[in-house]
């Protein structure tokens, strides 16, 4: 926010502090917190996903379920084996800190590890934290501060090519899509990067931008400073957020979507999920629908916006049954698709009409 | 913000503090900064129509040309006279406090008069500002915060009835229609709120949700706290933002309508404006293409959803003129088509519209 000051000192201990590329300790212990749902635990699973070398055990509160796969370790375990800091690996719904998860969070600061969050509440602004870190010297890192000083959105045309995910709903693959795509991207030798806009993502990339948390003004504009200006044929590959029809978060896709101004997007959806994470009376729109209203709008921007194919997470079926529907879909809507995760022949097709 | 602490006396000298209802000082001095386009001093003349018993003279930096008909004043006149604040009229569009109204404001304080600011920026955040109102325990008061711990939306239904005004375009009518309909329910003995989401808006009714400066993951869910349930037949006339089609702002205006469940609307228009404000690349689209959108995102959180018709803005128009176009567009549109500042019997129609 405007407001933050700049801290001198980018992460000094005991206080809340914008987070700074590279200055994240690592590795890292996964806090998984009293998670029932694998789905709000995405930033754990996408850390053990894709960075699997930074991740060495995984803490949870009493009543969690969901476990990333990791040896479960208290903090002073994990700190003897090298971990350097706590990771706050889940997302609920309105990104606070639960008072459950406090005294455990206490726990790994007394231990010796330093506290990163990506929710949208402060680590500072909990009592105990701060007096616990300023106590310890420990640094509490907040990853979804959005930069001082966004500007408005202009809506002129960037050189170079963008390329944005887009869901059905939350929390079923634009992160994982947009970093397939921008891995199978470099493995054909295109200049492109990797643009990320959620906690998870910015803690892979090294930097992006916390589109949920800027302010609904500066939502189109902090998307345009996240993709700038490049030359003609490089490309970024820009994680999608939320749902342009989620009654929730429809103002950081609708944002997203406006400055971003992309060339090509990717729907992603979860075959078989009814409705929407958390919301029981909505059900999930349909990838036609997606695609219908993801024209319509970016056109406003980009009138030459085109859907470059559909992105299906089959993590629950198996592999016949994974390969039949993304043959079926891809027959009924006229475009690849693929599951990033399984690849193949179905995903190179996909990049292929990316780069086509 | 989440991060801002609500200070215990809500506004002491010298800080930039959050607004609280009915605590703004009053008559104003109306600051007009370095305005040329009227359209950026939407605040000024706001008030000036809306609570002129509470505006008693104008203040403008050499240069600006623009003026709400008041007489103009330098501080220490408008004090004795009988002024406690000086309210920014202006909204840039980054809401930034430029460099050259600085030293008009400390001339504000050392005049006597505390500031009032609606402007995204903070005013404790410049350091003139705040020093001078520290040294003369002058108050700073930002009615732009949004309040912290604000929930995310949940797309329930509410309820009570709600009349949303959405746009074609930024600063074309969408306070003044709202508070012209407001006041048109009250005088037919309906029972009805205004909602302000803007900082002219807020100013007014003394409440209000600053729906621009909310971090975007709460739009919606800030809109759904604007408007809360009632008892059924009470209506909530909710001030619009922005437009859906516009690129810089269009994230409000999606999640200000999703959370805010409209049953009806009133699309607001300036016939003749060619172009987006500010924006030359970006024509203005048709009032049907607005319904169209606001129909079809509208439906989501309310199904019920209706267009009640078009105010459009004819202060440039003779009354003649007026009257022709107003008459050919109801026709086209076959809607009631108003001019909520010129009022009779088309206004009327439109408010039967709304009531039946």
């Amino acid at each position: 926010m405007a407001t933050h000051p700049v801290p001198s000192d980018p992460i000094a201990a005991g206080a809340t502090q914008r987070w700074v590329t590279g200055a994240i300790p690592r590795p890292y212990l996964l806090f998984l917190g009293d998670a029932t749902e694998p789905a709000y635990a995405k930033t754990a699973f996408g850390l053990r996903e894709w960075a699997p070398e930074r991740c060495i055990g995984e803490f949870r509160c009493p009543g969690g379920t969901v476990s990333v796969g990791l040896p479960a370790m208290r903090p002073a375990e994990a700190h003897a084996a090298g971990a350097r800091a706590l990771v706050i690996g889940v997302a609920n719904e309105g990104g606070i800190i639960l008072p459950a998860w406090v005294p455990l969070l206490v726990e790994a600061l007394q231990a010796g590890l330093d506290l990163v969050s990506g929710l949208h509440v402060a680590l500072g602004d909990i009592p105990e934290l701060h007096a616990t870190a300023m106590a310890l010297g420990r640094r509490l890192i907040d990853v979804r501060r959005p930069p001082a000083h966004l500007p408005v959105g202009t809506g002129q045309k960037r050189a170079g090519k963008r390329l944005l995910t887009v869901g059905t709903d939350c929390a079923l693959g634009k992160k994982y899509t947009a970093l397939a795509i921008a891995r199978a991207f470099a493995a054909r030798g295109i200049d492109s990067d990797f643009r990320a806009t959620g906690q998870t993502g910015i803690l892979l990339a090294g930097s992006g931008m916390p589109m949920d948390a800027v302010p609904a003004d500066f939502e189109a504009g902090a998307a345009e400073i996240l993709s700038p200006a490049a030359s003609p044929d490089h490309w970024d590959i820009i994680e999608g957020q939320g749902s342009l029809l989620h009654p929730s978060y429809s103002a950081v896709s609708l944002g997203l979507l406006h400055g971003s101004q992309p060339d090509l997007f990717v729907v992603c959806d979860q075959p078989g999920r009814r409705h929407m994470l958390g919301l029981p009376d909505f059900p999930i729109p349909t990838i036609e629908r997606i695609i219908a209203v993801t024209l319509d709008f970016g056109r406003l921007t980009n009138p030459a916006i085109c859907c470059a194919g559909v992105s299906l997470n089959t993590a629950h079926l198996s592999e016949p049954e994974a390969a039949r529907l993304l043959l079926s879909e891809s027959e009924r809507l006229g475009l690849p698709c693929a599951d990033p995760i399984r690849g193949g022949a179905r995903f190179e097709e996909l990049i292929d009409r990316c780069l086509g």
